[in-house]
């Protein structure tokens, strides 16, 4: 089975992806993100994203009851629905799930944030958290039957309330849980580049064993990305492709060795 | 089992009704409305409703693309999702599907509105439609695992696409499919009143048969909603419950006699 990742950006051919994938008849989880949708609809609304930083200088988004409500607004709402909708036209018998659902991604609350706010140090709690399992039982459940799942955010935390999570983060989640022969990341960009200003520096084929050496490399998001994929192949992947997800037909482009090759 | 359908408005506890259901194991489907947020939305964004009037004098409001964003956001997305979150955290395991999810609720695009513009008359197709069937086989699936499904519009059309549709008429097609003993329709009033405006004119038990005479006695959206409650004994429902959604406790208000009984 394969599991494909569908970034949120509006350059990204959802339709197109999902053609191609269509008549493949490979068992599909679809994980898809919505930031395009989620940051229209904040700025029509009029809510800005709070930036917190903790005491120990890390900055990160302060994710608050209107963070989840646009989350479902903009995720499990219009991107999810229009996904499983272009799924359908196409013959794809999709079933659109947020973390919540029958807890299909069950998380953990993150602790919180230690912050100075009027000369005091004190903690800060938001609506965030990392997945820790997924239902397999409800997801296979579905596959059995021939439908396809596609999960998006929010998950649920301990207690089933709604919380944020990253997708990188469910997809590892999901990977242990399924180990898919082909995990496929569909961005946009033509794959995976060194110099991300710089589409010929594409890197067409990475071997799972350089993953480590490049982690060891770089910083911040590159290296937390670099962790992400190596999570995957721990968990038994064999393929991980990252793809244009703008082209037409991304899938075949794919599995014709175009974007990046992660084996 | 039973089938609850939850108003969309404001004042409806919803919390109140899930957290009086879960302890009952009884099985359930959910069907709810969100016509509030739907309306908070729309007005937030500027997007205004659009009512076209048919050649025959028939007014109704146009179902355009932006009016489906509206519902997968604030129904699929918003509202189902909160629905599903009280569910979880009170122990009740939901799934929420929209009618596209596994083509759950399978409905007929209108054919179109007759209508005069510009001295011309022409035909206008909006995304709306009537439910035909459910996907019983899938709403079955999950609900022999202990689950409960918690539907909402949008509905799919017969090539997949996303349609507005009537929740009553949705009602009427799942009661059809899974004959339930009781259905629970939560509303913000005290129950069926004889005059709206006022609530001491609550009728406590219509005799199902009642239900024809009452239909021939009155016009329009009174008419049809007689003729609905019809069709759900026609389907082979005993109990329809029409009960206060506002209360603290409103599934055990509506055993206890509270609302209207219909039988």
């Amino acid at each position: 089975m394969w599991i494909v990742k569908i970034g949120g950006g509006d350059g990204i051919n959802a339709e197109g992806i999902i053609r191609d994938l269509a008549g493949r008849k490979e068992p599909l989880i679809l994980l898809h993100g919505a930031n395009a949708a989620r940051d229209r609809l904040a700025s029509a609304l009029g809510i800005e994203k709070e930036t917190v930083t903790s005491v120990s200088g890390y900055s990160s988004v302060f994710s608050d009851e209107r963070v989840i409500d646009l989350q479902m607004m903009a995720y499990a709402g219009l991107r999810n629905k229009r996904i499983v909708e272009t799924a359908q036209r196409h013959g794809l018998n999709a079933v659109g799930l947020s973390g919540l659902d029958g807890r299909a991604v069950q998380g953990k609350r993150n602790a919180g944030i230690r912050v100075r706010e009027g000369g005091k140090t004190l903690m800060r709690r938001d609506l965030s958290g990392k997945p820790q399992s997924v239902n397999e039982g409800l997801l296979r459940l579905l596959l059995d039957q021939g439908y396809t799942p596609v999960l998006c955010v929010p998950i649920a935390d301990e207690n089933g309330f709604a919380i944020n999570s990253e997708n990188d983060d469910i997809l590892t989640v999901l990977a242990a849980a399924f180990r898919p022969e082909r995990i496929f990341q569909f961005i946009e960009a033509p794959g995976f580049l060194e110099d991300k200003n710089n589409p010929a520096s594409l890197v067409p084929v990475i071997a799972k064993a350089e993953l480590a050496v490049r982690e060891a490399q770089v910083e911040g998001r590159m290296k937390r990305k670099m962790l992400a994929l190596r999570n995957l192949f721990d968990a038994g992947t064999a393929f991980v492709h990252i793809a244009d997800g703008r082209a037409e037909n991304p899938v075949s482009d794919a599995l014709e060795g175009k974007g990046t090759l992660i084996r």
